[in-house]
């Protein structure tokens, strides 16, 4: 697995329940994306291939769009080993929750 | 409540095994202050005073130096609200873990 | 103009003259997108489409790939209004460099 | 000078004209610690020593608070090395904007 991306969608909005509901749309997108994702308290992180994560993270702003978010800001992590694989999400976390 | 932080600590270390080992040890200090805080993949969630999150954010770095880090890269996230509550670590993450 | 992005490509690489060796290739392939940028010192922005932009940041890393990068981490900001404009470069920037 | 911060403090407002006011009102606090700083289109660059950028980082929210921002979100990017020298922000920008 060469690449990991963690991916902050910030809609422009006053009220949080819109801002939730926002986000989760884009959440319930990645879900459905079937890659192994991990939701934390300011991003949700997705691992698998670069081009294809680079791709769901481009479509995220389009899911918000569609939302109804008429302004956003947006902050994306990438982690990518060309030629390698990166830290997985398991490695990463689990021992920190049991 | 009126501040969540999350950290990220990316040591210039080429071994991922010692990354670990220094970032292991930032997440034993986070632990240490008491503060409810959440491990994800890229970065680490602590919430509760403002104040007091960035005295402990400050501190991270000392403790990645003391672990032995020469170099390092930190990307810090902040969400503060200076007379109100920002979304808890609970509400934004619990129900997308069930 | 309904986006604008803004790119760090940090290169795991020990050696600082590697490291920004790499990052100007991907300065010079931003630059030979023609789009107006703007090189800071952790970023660089770029503005103008949205999926133009995101093309343009999934190709950044496949250029430092071809530059000898092994491995990076990528931290990338998205200002994006689907039916509106964002604050340009122009604005945000050249009053306090006068 | 072991390190160089990058801030950039994101007034959660509809208004554009304020969203400026209040991030203008957080450079000229920066302004004033006298030490060399770089405004970028996201985010503004400071240079100098660790403790005494993260004292800066931490009343820069402190100042939006007081230009009357309800809510923020902040992000903060640290280059430290606790026994060297950090690339400068010379180094990192000046042959990029001959």
């Amino acid at each position: 697995m060469n690449a990991s991306v963690a991916i902050q969608v910030l809609p422009n909005v006053q009220d949080e329940e819109e801002v939730i509901r926002i986000v989760d749309e884009v959440i319930a997108y990645i879900r459905s994306t079937g890659l192994n994702y991990y939701v934390g308290p300011f991003e949700t992180t997705i691992e698998g291939d670069y081009d294809q994560l680079m791709d769901i993270v481009k479509e995220c702003q389009h899911v918000a769009e569609r939302a109804g978010c008429k302004a956003m800001s947006v902050y994306v992590k990438i982690a990518y080993k060309p030629e390698g694989d990166v830290l997985t999400i398991e490695k990463k976390v689990t021992k920190h929750h049991q």
